[in-house]
């Protein structure tokens, strides 16, 4: 039984964090800690929790000196500090945030920040288990992908690799539930703005956009830049992705479903869709699925393709749990057979 | 290994059924019904458990031939038969319709039905597990509750028990998400006419009101008439009951919340609140749990009692679980340890 | 031609005023001001109105200078001294908040706050135009009724002023939508804590409760309690509140009927629904109208009634207009011909 | 004053039709009819238009006979005959349907049906006003467009005319909120299906297609293909268009908003954005505003035009009523000015 904690946990993705792990069978939850609420039970924040979890908040030190893996889901910039003291200490380090997924100077483009420690990047790696997972072998840090570039990079990856697109033509339209803004007030996230309201923002200007070229340049073996437009939608959970791309090869409809099932043939939470059918975000909610559906449009000779995933399990705590099972050596799906909730 | 069924699987309560036993231990789900959907595969009805539960849809009498116990999650007035057949066969029956709810005066007078077999009624118990689970012993066909009145009943049961209200002041305004209108279409359920609408419906005529009464009458040992309000809420699930009695007695605030938590000591699946909490929908939501709150009006000498639980579990799907695992003599919360999604 | 002007023009309460005194023959928007805001021009805050109103938002002074009709649109505490400085210079002050809606002494318990100046309250009445338009002859101050009270006063006048209920059994349960609780940012009313979920608040402690105990008390002839539970609903706009009272002496359904489409015959903003039919959010959405609609529980002689109105109209901005009609003379209902939006 | 009336009066944009042109001064509805409610009251149908509405639903001949202008608000197929009934006693027809959007040909392979009579397309013609107003001199009968051609056409409008763009890049990601669906009952618009999820649906498969292409055609001077995806949004009214091209020559982002302004000065319904401002749903609602916002990828190279609709005002009822204004020789606003509900 493996002791791991929560930096961060009264986030919207340290909840969900707790309410996985409650039911996965090789880990218990040894500490939680919040900054906003050091000292109070996280019941207390969070009453569904009654009676199930009642751990005391504590500070983030605590969780460090009394867990074998951490969790870090904070504000970008604050968990380099944590990971580093991990390291020091022989202990893994999974992070929620946004500062072990970019090359460095990625992350000074677009968050303004800078890596103070090249060691710890060193010893880190970014990773959607389905792409990736072979890189965390002998590492003790994870970057944890962000929402929207796994549900992006999941339903490129087949096509993408497979060199039978124009890299210059990739569209991105995605629409994501408000918990994704976070517990944190805002305008934006506030009821009556949202409610009955949609969308986009941060239009070609997202931060997720260096992280999907990333991934997409990998598979592709050559620099990509995508155009990538987020939009606010009005439900908790979920994101999905519609991605345009220009189709450069002949290609039939059926081979490239063919294509997409044979890429994830080994793979427990990616569904690719049959003909005909449709993702869409009742499908995966509250599960670890990532469900891809394709689409050809002949008169334009343009593959669509369609992604969802609940942003907070697969884009955040279900990846991160996902993450930790490679890490211990644990089957890669323990504690993660939540079965959607279609209703 | 015990083998269980549902007949009528394509309903709400049907699919929630099978969200729920995928993660039971003791059980396998071994034949599913529908009869609207005979002859395709689950997962062609809900795309969200595909590659996760595939079984094919098949009539209700291979359900019964092919398992140890059966859910009905049918329209009133046609379990009665497959309760027959399964007594007659040594099977066990849960009905999740209104068939084993009422004493036979009340059927006929709310449903406008009639009993044809008297013996199956013999062999039957209706039962909330809190309230009623020795009633099961040596049963083979259970009246599972309905959705409104297990949260009513719950709420009420400590305080009539202990004789302190007046209980002809006992009035119940309920708050239904949609999900409890079932999968029929309906302009009642068509989504432009419920969202941003609110409205009561059935005003002082709704058929759970009989099985209210009874289940307040038996606390009280005597005949009990309530005033019960349901209105259509425009979420997908839950159910808050507000419930306002008169108090009949002297007690203090503090002595009414000990009395509930006295009452439900030993129940895992009830939380009575403390001073100051107050029950809500996202405490429960996908849950076991029925949260109850506690207010006192001094002004006018009222009790105010908060309940809430999630209709398609505690209401229907989870609670009948729960009743499964009372016949199978299992521990009692076997796979309903669901985590509130607070989100 | 009348000058207008609002203060506080930025809250929900303000906006709404202005999207509808822009449609009012009589009046022109002279002035609006704003705190937050001041110096931004309106439509920047409100892109809705780009166009259409694109008034710099000023200082309250300029508001009070440059208008002969002022409402006040602010945080309770903050009305009284604008309204004496419109007394002064000979202009009219209508106050949306809770600064000359109560007794002295029921302010003093409820808000903690004191009246500062007793001759201003000398010179204005508080005005449910339905029930007491008259009140406002030589009056040149307007307490705007609050929205809960609004919908349950005109719920329950007909009834009461009849004596035909049981005055110590009055029930309000109450719904609002979260636009109730403005736009200053708060947990409640992010959107991830709202949506989905529905709770009580403020449970037999809300500071409606004296507005509606003595507008009840008013048209009982003697002191009133009421039991008065809010909740907060889903939704944008609207209250729906289901009062529960007990019937003093016998009346026949249809009775109760026509003892309301009497008492509102000559309104244009009530509307008494028919047998079968029920008052619901839809019907009002958008519209000055309170829908109420009736209904009998023979079976605990209760009398059920149902009243609907849209918060920030009848609720709030609507009824304010209304009352200025009134203090300028003009048809009632001019610039009030607001169709709801069942859509 | 002249008479018009509705055939299809209680589907939902024929009740808009109602809403709106109760505030029209030049116009009063003299009849309405309806198939599935002949006989009955329209407020007994929309209970929202009691005391305002309540005329009875006849036949659509009694409509023919009695106005002086009809809305056809009809599934497609069924408009042409009035339409023809209506060229040949000398009234006016405004086809909210399908039926005389379409060149032949398009109709015949989108719509399977064909046109019956060449001559009352000779006197009809299809009509944004802000693109093809001067059409409508001399003409009897107009094709109303659809809500989706509406936002992206007039989105695209300007940069086309300009020969800005790659006419093969076109790329509409559209979402349209659940009243477009229509009042008719099915599994996609039912509550429970529709909230918290979103999915595209009909993709590059949608009959708005041809009509979008048409229009994109004519303004480009030459044959257009678009790739056009429609998605459900979890909301009552608005359609937002998310609309991608790869532009083809050097222009700034100022010109290019300077290109929409000036393209669009003398339009009082088009509103087009700032810099650094989004269009957004809660602009437009209940309004016949177009809102367009424009973004410039600089790192692609492509244009991003965001437009936004309230689908029942501007892309069917309101834009109707637009359209008779014209063929009536009114203000062309009339009735029209509603201000956009950001709440």
């Amino acid at each position: 039984m493996k002791k791991v904690g929560i930096i961060g946990a009264t986030g919207y993705a340290g909840v969900e964090l707790v309410r996985i792990l409650l039911g996965h069978k090789n880990v218990e939850i040894a500490a939680l800690s919040s900054v906003s609420y050091e000292g109070q039970s996280i019941d207390k924040v969070y009453p569904s929790l009654k009676k199930i979890c009642t751990k005391n908040l504590v500070s983030a030190d605590e969780v460090l000196n009394s867990c074998d893996l951490i969790f870090g889901s904070l504000p970008h910039g604050l968990s380099e500090e944590f990971a580093v003291k991990c390291v020091a200490s022989g202990k893994l380090f999974i992070d929620l945030g946004a500062d072990f997924r970019l090359s460095e100077s990625d992350y000074k483009e677009w968050y303004k920040g800078e890596y103070k420690n090249a060691d710890v990047h060193e010893k880190s790696a970014y990773c959607i288990p389905e792409l990736h997972r072979e890189r965390l072998i002998g590492k003790s840090v994870v970057g944890n992908p962000g929402c929207y570039p796994t549900s992006i990079s999941l339903g490129l990856a087949p096509i993408v690799k497979a060199e039978l697109i124009d890299l210059c033509s990739i569209i991105i339209d995605s629409k994501s539930g408000v918990s994704g803004a976070g517990k944190s007030l805002s305008a934006t996230s506030h009821y009556v703005e949202c409610n009955e309201n949609f969308n986009p923002y941060k239009i070609a200007a997202h931060r997720h956009t260096p992280e999907i070229e990333q991934n997409i340049g990998e598979l592709a073996g050559k620099a990509v830049k995508v155009l990538f437009v987020p939009h606010l939608l009005p439900v908790n959970r979920g994101i999905e992705s519609t991605i345009y791309v220009n189709l450069s090869a002949q290609i039939s409809y059926d081979d490239i479903i063919k294509l997409y099932k044979d890429f994830y043939k080994n793979e427990q939470f990616v569904r690719v869709l049959d003909k005909g059918e449709t993702s869409c975000l009742s499908g995966v909610r509250m599960s670890n699925y990532c469900d891809i559906s394709l689409h050809l449009d002949v008169r334009t000779n343009r593959l669509i393709i369609v992604s969802c995933i609940d942003n907070l399990v697969k884009g955040a705590a279900g990846q991160a749990i996902q993450n930790m099972n490679i890490l211990f050596g644990y089957d890669e799906g323990e504690g993660l057979q939540l079965v959607p909730a279609c209703i």
